[in-house]
């Protein structure tokens, strides 16, 4: 640009997967198939665009030319959000195509560098993208940290592929977070994140979908079901999170209670649920942004030593747990669509080539409790790659 | 480049757009609904490309990842064009997906900067983009310019979402313009334009489809429907052209004469008109081109003084009509397919807070005169950022 | 990027086709139809991405706005891959979404430059791009290369635009080549090249589909049918490649030989052949890698001197030629779903106008042997630029 102000950077991401089934046996008995295959796929190949005109405001673009989030591999604009600082009285504001910011987890894994190789659980609760105003800050003094957003979720369909549902006209939604930090320094080196977010959501055509992107992925996306509720009145999102990171050590964890009014019966809860880690044997370290935002600042995989001759190693681990199955409806799965109940244990080894290749293995065992405990084994890796 | 006679710009542009209806209780009545909503949407998110290798050829390429033309939202590449200067006879040529050349509206509405939120209701005449070639060279000496081009339509649907029409195999169209230019200065901050463009359209499978893209959006696109004729032969348009810049102020106007023959009745004729202008009271001014292309040379929002503090300020109104009742169907619109005769009244308001950010609104005043003069009111805002 | 070993380079490309049916009498008969048209159309619209980090990582990246192969114009990544090099035993790997390694063809037709505008009729048996991972290496000493790779054909389909088939679930494909290069010197601009090369394929779902991609194109892509084989077991293809190179002018020929083994059912054999040469009338030249890929160095059209002032010249030739009859199901063509036979006899015009701009020009004369010797002739053109 010729205005010397300005900042652009533009980066090319993509991530190819491959995924191994070492034990389908009890799945897909459980689900009436013959057996479920692993897969392979470019998972993203998304072009971004970052930036800032003077210090007043920045912008954040992203297209995925191999979207799989819709199931179809075509094309997504996921973020298209311009954000303004220094305002008087709101101090921050983002406007756009944008996440919603209940959640660590979607923010830890939604970003250039995700922290584990899927997104927990917990993703069975979480709308977006959506288009929408949020108003933020951070009080480092005070250790403090707020954001409230207000958005339209204009999708029509929930679920991801052959699951897709239709579920109508837009969703309104309010979201939120207030957070402490008792301790942060070091650009996320050490800190410790308390915090409570959650998000009011309200369907125009009565319809709310839970339930989607599975932990693992395979031929097919049919392994957790989703619970659609077609006299939805309303939906209230509480989400508990915690994040605290010690050098090469990091761990968080997402509580989220999902209570679902509808109009003409009582009341639906649902809940899900993560505990994730980890460690760098090499002694690299993931930066964090005190804001649990990451549209600016992103959390950089490994910064803080050179990357040697044999690069950085990371172990990690995760337990997640998702329980669509109301207390309402104990032992009436059908009456809430296809909720399902179900945990999956996470092992994982990251190896960072550079500073733009990594290689990274997942194995996870997942379990359905709602079908008589059936047992689920995969290892899935993924090649990412950035320009 | 290494090849330093080239230059190449990139630009991304970003439309976030959300309307909100005021009135609709006598569209919904007439339309046979219970309410016509509001809606939020990333109107256009593409990437441009634009270039030369040396003077004789020149580029202009762009993609568009929310396409909502199609009403897919689907990604659609909307311009694909090489341009050949300097050449013997007919001295431009521009080869490729383009736009064709008649009537202010399209052009001036098209580019990277509208002069106006949305095109206006002329564009239910507009064919485009194409694939072709056309001619064309300027003479500012006699103050003479001319457009002559010739080009595929092979788009099989016409209309917008919702009302997409099968029209078939190819169209091909003729286009063309002749313009006068009493008084041209200072790369169009004074100027008159004095012009008469047209079109012969010849359909190959005898379908053509009148009325697409609405003035106003909302949740839906069947405000103002299209006129379907089955048996069409082909059809002549012709386009009265006038613009008229000074300084702060700008006004265009264009007048359409549809004449739509078919094969085994009367012919039709419909008609489009449109008076638009606007003022800042800041004192910035818009750019235009002599030749009302503007594949080189885009009319930039405001460019005569540095943008201060508080930035630029326009106001904007227009008055917009379109009849696809024809004199022959009278009072028998279902012989039309879905013909209308619609009238708009708007005031807009844009600030540009910097060169980078736009923020417009506009309110539109609808009128139906075909439903007993039914009508609807939006606000609809726009924030626009380019790269 | 800071990062002062890395190299970028990204290009965008624009084919801009129009084609002319000048004898469409027997064809148009033989298909039971009134007449076959020409078309218009952007043929590609791609940015591709091409890179390396230090010596020993290297990607290449390619999206197409227009994808034509769909035969849906939608956006889809056609490269995604990334090369290690200098590894310990394999020497060469590339990894993710590329095309496979057997015939010249696909290579010498799929890159920024193709040598002839469209691939030849071998491009029948191909399948890709593929996802997987191939190791390559080349010895100059000993004039040798070779090439293996195993990939998941992930696409649902084959075929393309109207005729698309469903082909069920993943194939697997393991696809390899070695080659002899008696003389290879100046970057290809003399050689010999020797080769041998196949895949075998191994569907999931018992469905292979043989036959895509006319060699010329019309408002219709039914020209030249497909085989379907549903009780396929698998396919064994057999290539050999020839390749000659001296300054000016270049020949190269691949034969394909295709057994399809069935369940219960004989085996079939199929094969396609061609043979294609050009000549440059200004003395250019045509560069090759001497491994018969292209991820990292493409075959730039004109190199060895400067493109004077009317540019480079290039006249070419090429009889080529598919059956997809097999003897098993002589004058049974029903047996195999739609295969066909068919040869095509092209005459070709190049014209270089600068480093950036190509037209082209291609006479087809084309033979449907299995239908009574029914012939077709088209003209079509090609405007190609790059950014």
């Amino acid at each position: 640009s010729p205005d010397q102000q300005n900042r652009l950077t533009m980066g090319l991401f993509v991530w190819f997967d491959n995924s191994f089934v070492l034990d389908d046996k009890e799945f897909a008995e459980a689900l009436g198939r013959d057996e479920i295959d692993g897969e392979s796929r470019i998972a993203t190949a998304r072009l971004e665009f970052n930036g800032s005109y003077t210090e007043d405001y920045w912008y954040y673009f992203r297209v995925d030319f191999q979207d799989n989030g819709s199931g179809s591999g075509d094309s997504a604009v996921e973020w298209a959000a311009l954000g303004f600082n220094n305002l008087p009285v709101v101090q921050n504001l983002l406007v756009g195509l944008q996440m919603p910011t209940y959640g660590l987890d979607v923010w830890a894994n939604y970003p250039r560098h995700r922290l584990m190789l899927e997104p927990s659980l917990v993703n069975a609760f979480f709308h977006g993208p959506l288009l929408g105003i949020t108003a933020f800050d951070v009080d480092m003094e005070h250790k403090l940290s707020w954001a409230l957003g207000i958005a339209r979720d204009t999708t029509e369909e929930a679920g991801t592929g052959l699951q897709a549902v239709d579920k109508g006209e837009d969703d309104y939604i309010v979201h939120g977070r207030f957070s402490f930090l008792p301790s942060y320094s070091e650009l996320g080196r050490h800190m410790i994140h308390l915090g409570v977010s959650g998000a009011l959501i309200k369907p125009q055509d009565e319809t709310l979908v839970w339930g989607i992107w599975p932990e693992v992925y395979t031929d097919d996306v049919e392994l957790y079901p989703l619970a659609i509720i077609d006299n939805a009145k309303k939906a209230m999102l509480g989400v508990l999170e915690f994040r605290y990171v010690e050098g090469p050590f990091w761990m968080q964890s997402d509580y989220f209670y999902n209570k679902t009014q509808r109009d003409t019966a009582d009341d639906l809860t649902f809940s899900a649920f993560y505990v994730e880690a980890g460690y760098f044997l090499t002694g690299h370290q993931t930066l964090f942004n005190p804001l649990a935002l990451n549209g600016q600042v992103l959390p950089v995989p490994v910064t803080n030593r050179k990357l040697g001759k044999w690069g950085a190693w990371e172990i990690q681990a995760r337990y997640s747990q998702l329980d669509l199955r109301s207390k309402e409806f104990q032992g009436g799965a059908t009456a809430l669509g296809d909720g399902a109940e179900v945990t999956n244990y996470t092992l994982g080894l990251n190896w960072f080539l550079n500073q733009h290749i990594k290689i990274g293995i997942n194995y996870v065992h997942s379990v359905r409790e709602d079908l008589d405990d059936a047992k689920f084994d995969v290892i899935q890796t993924r090649l990412a790659w950035t320009l």
